[in-house]
């Protein structure tokens, strides 16, 4: 069995590379199974141990993560943890069936939201972690449940969100069972007080469980958001290669927190991350191969490391 | 008489446009003075108030500050206050003639830099702020004495800077009469914690005097190392429109930190800018047809404004 304090242990910073999963959300042409695999065993080597792999969607809806227990079994073999989106009761079974290490539920801050994106109700949502946590718990491998808060900075089509709405929707994430509780900026509104405090609430709400943060570079501000989480006590931060992954609703934007950036915060604030800077830069060219019409982001690959001094933690 | 808390009042962070002046330090090709003066223009019609605008050097050396003059008579009938650096005696003094409102001396955290880059100690450096100090009281404009700290955190040459030596040269700087403090970021080596805690040191070692800081976003950091700055009690942040400028020890880096983008962070923390974001991004317009070989960075440019959020402060 898998525990929450494993998996984030509360005196660091994990770093989730979510660049298989949220990364290939939107992106025209996706890399073979075979060069995923090889993106992981290349960024495993580079010292990366969480990876998001895909999701429990049917293959003909998402084509992309057809091969999600491939990748499972791949992150399985390498000792690094796998997680994937549930986003119904049948995902959530097939998860389990897959051994994934972690199960990601994702509720929608707004209701307009849930409604548009997901037709279904925050109630709903939250309904489907109580009932992957219980398949966790009837499972052999007992993977986490993960609770990711969508839009908890902002709403594409609500607009503002209220903070103590994301609280009580995450208060109801706990109490259906969540293992852990994610707090997404996903179209990028976010800025870096509104991410200190929130993060800071829920924190204190949680307590022992770890809270993680989910980041989009839309408007340049994810550096500094995840600095401000960090300062507020967020257990990990997602990114993805090169910054993978757009934004439905601005197109050209920058997509996800660059991962790269994130390991120079995370080592440039004194949090190590034992991860190889330079390998992991490298990796970039199995996107660049695969996925030629994609841009990629990131200031580290362009500007290199800083020479001369020490700037790992 | 300026003073410098009309410059830099305590009670707000003052954004400074300086691609006038930093953005142009290294271009190919640089924009024509009537150009020059739209940029200002229109920069001061969206909200700018403050322009660093040239160098004091001779024209044969930097020819794309030969126009000094003419910029900072156009940043004054605006009713905006220009800027402009002095390197030596000779350019302090054409400084203060100028009537520029303020005037920028360097000194380099470091003896090696100080001597490999400008062929001076940092003693003389700090002698320069004196002489232009008693330059500026004896002017009519008396323009304020700004004494910037080139690779404060961190150095190209030197590699580690040690904290206490940039305090330690900042007291010099503050005996010698400098109206304003500044720390500069010059190669892009700075993380937030870094930014955050000598920030802290120098505005307590600065007491009424302004603090200012300058940074690069050569690794990412810049925007998050400016939430780390104004956090720490910062009066004023530097950016160019589209990062304008990058850096000799890393082609291709990223440059200045992103003006609309520190637009963006300072509103979406809460503090009032006075600058129109919209029309500040339209101004872009005027560097690419310029400047078309310069690449310009910037997320707002791309993702442009959140919709339905009152991000405004």
């Amino acid at each position: 069995m898998i525990s929450a304090g494993r998996l984030y242990p509360a005196d660091t910073v994990t770093l989730r590379e979510v660049g298989l999963r949220d990364g290939l959300q939107l992106v025209r042409r996706f890399p073979t199974t075979a060069a995923k695999k090889q993106w992981l065993q290349q960024e495993h080597a580079a010292g990366v141990r969480h990876f998001e792999v895909g999701s429990f969607l049917p293959a003909s809806r998402m084509p992309q993560f057809a091969d999600v227990h491939d990748l499972i079994a791949e992150t399985a073999r390498l000792g690094a943890y796998s997680s994937a989106l549930a986003l119904n009761e049948r995902g959530a079974k097939d998860a389990c069936d897959a051994q994934v290490d972690e199960i990601i539920n994702v509720i929608s801050a707004t209701e307009e939201h849930s409604q548009a994106n997901m037709r279904r109700s925050r109630a709903d949502a939250i309904e489907l972690v109580r009932r992957t946590r219980a398949l966790s718990d009837a499972s052999d491998h007992k993977p986490l449940v993960n609770a990711g808060i969508a839009m908890a900075f902002g709403c594409s089509i609500a607009g503002e969100v209220n903070t103590s709405e994301v609280l009580r929707l995450a208060e109801a994430c706990l109490r259906a069972g969540a293992h852990a509780v994610g707090l997404a900026d996903t179209v990028g509104f976010a800025g870096p007080a509104q991410v200190a405090a929130l993060t800071r609430d829920l924190v204190t709400l949680c307590g022992d469980t770890p809270v993680l943060v989910h980041l989009h570079d839309t408007r340049g501000m994810a550096v500094a958001n995840a600095a401000a989480a960090i300062d507020a006590g967020a257990r990990a931060l997602d990114g993805s290669l090169g910054g993978l992954g757009g934004c439905p609703f601005a197109p050209g934007a920058t997509g996800n927190a660059v991962f790269e950036d994130l390991v120079y915060l995370c080592e440039r604030t004194g949090i190590p991350t034992g991860i190889d800077l330079a390998a992991l830069i490298g990796v970039r060219r199995i996107l660049e191969t695969e996925m030629p019409d994609e841009q990629l982001h990131g200031a580290l690959a362009r500007s290199g490391l800083p020479p001369r001094v020490k700037w790992t933690a």
